[in-house]
């Protein structure tokens, strides 16, 4: 995040708030200030937008309505599900502050969100399929953790190259979670543990691995370290569509990404987001909205002439 | 665009404007109105957008700010870099009509500029690059028909594999349209013309031809007729970029169309954005915009809590 927002020129990190004593915290950059959560409330007229970077289950519940009542702020609240209810709480904070939140950033939800929206207006009759991978589940890899005998882990979600195939084919299948991705862990396993019981025991675990073609590999630590430290991810969205009453023609749209650091690139969206809240705002709007509602080229530092110049 | 927009529930086709004498027109669908051009200054009242297919070269430039002076409307004006002065001409008609037109629809201008800015604004180091096809170019489809012992042709515009390779590998290469596309010509030869010359003639055109790798296949009417009577076309917008000081990560962005019609793709485009041209005109809004200026969601028929439920 810090990095990321030194790759835009017109923004400036004015600090870093934690709940942790701001002593303790190694910053990425030199230089940059920490402070203590608690006095972000007296900082409201130095902050433009405030990117609040907590988890979804515990954190954003909390502090998304909080920090919407005092600053601008973008967030990557990721529980698709509970996206109503945050942006209903998020939303009276923010219109009662008079300022703008932009909830739900990053990837998915995110950047895949809107490209699933364009591409259906786009193809109104089709059918829209989500890949995620190749890249690391934090989810997956601590539940293989957690399994006797097993003293690290590493998860890969890998979409099913067949059902890709089969999506772009034109053959509109309906598909589970499990026939889209396939799933590979590498394990080190303590010493004298009983290998084939980890491995069945991974691969039958309800909710995580069963209904999955799951491959697991034991390595070593050194391994591990080597070849998996890093947090790699990606996936698309394509649709699937036709137009033409008379005479049928198929059309696909395909948006993907391929991250080398799944955290670098959801902070760079979040700081494109955050560019745009703090122009809505500047503008007279406020409320909560999320990614689709957002003009594109409140993301972009250029100029609405250097725009239509550069980019249209 | 009939069928497109019979493919819209929300919305209803009024009638096709003609400059031709209206009962010439054979329109696609039973029972569609069709209207002298002429008459639509009288019908400003029973029409929320007015689409307009004209051409960029010289119908365009006069249609654009003529009807942006009395409808919202919606174009498809792809004149890349008279774009700015496009917009200006149209802009001043449509604010002091108080309507809203969106210029350059479709999808190069149109969604490629959109994931253009997107990419750039999530990765602002990189490099952007856009290829074309593979797909029936209908520029170069003509010059071919112009040479000389040439009876009928078709010219393809094809993304070369390496290219794509490089920009993927991170090689950030300066890459001119001659280095990431191919071209394939499927010519109809006059009985008796010399094959030899017309090949010769085609690879050394200046502007089209010269300087790209270009391959003529020699085709009966009948096969050309069969094979090639369609009008597909597709191409990718990649982006690479960087993140990361210290430790750099490599990051990929990439939107691909393949679309079974050109026609088809590009009118469903501008439908969708009539539709948002009609809700920003409804809000107050007027002036001129380009795709980058609309918040996706107004392209959609679902309502801001539906949005939030399915694409978030």
């Amino acid at each position: 995040m810090e990095q990321g927002i030194q790759q835009n020129k017109d923004m400036k990190l004015l600090g870093i708030f934690t709940r942790r004593r701001p002593a303790t915290i190694k910053t990425a950059l030199e230089g940059v200030p920490v402070f203590h959560v608690d006095d972000a409330e007296k900082m409201t007229g130095e902050i433009d937008v405030m990117i609040l970077c907590g988890g979804s289950a515990s954190d954003l519940p909390i502090q998304g309505p909080l920090f919407a009542g005092l600053f601008n702020t973008v967030d990557g609240y990721d529980a698709h599900a509970r996206v109503p209810d945050y942006f209903q709480a998020v939303n009276s904070r923010a219109l009662a502050a008079g300022k703008v939140s932009i909830i739900a950033g990053g990837w998915d939800p995110g950047m895949f969100s809107v490209n699933r929206l364009y591409a259906e207006a786009i193809l109104p009759q089709g059918n829209t399929y989500t890949f995620w991978g190749k890249g690391v589940s934090q989810g997956h890899s601590d539940a293989v953790r957690r399994v006797k005998g097993v003293q690290d882990a590493k998860q890969y979600t890998i979409p099913l190259e067949k059902a890709i195939e089969a999506v772009k084919s034109g053959h509109m299948p309906e598909l589970t979670t499990g026939e889209r991705h396939r799933r590979e862990c590498f394990v080190v396993a303590e010493e004298g543990a009983d290998k084939l019981r980890i491995e069945q025991e991974i691969k039958t675990m309800p909710d995580y691995f069963a209904g999955y073609d799951t491959t697991v590999h034991f390595i070593t630590a050194e391994e591990l370290k080597k070849h998996h430290s890093g947090i790699p991810h990606g996936g698309l969205v394509i649709r699937y569509g036709k137009t033409g009453l008379q005479k049928p023609h198929s059309h696909i749209i395909e948006y993907k990404i391929e991250l080398g650091s799944n955290p670098d690139f959801t902070a760079n969206v979040l700081i494109a987001f955050a560019r745009a809240a703090y122009r809505l705002n500047k503008e007279g709007q406020s409320g909560a909205r999320t990614v689709v509602d957002i003009p594109p080229a409140y993301l972009s530092p250029k100029s609405a002439a250097e725009i239509r110049k550069t980019f249209i």
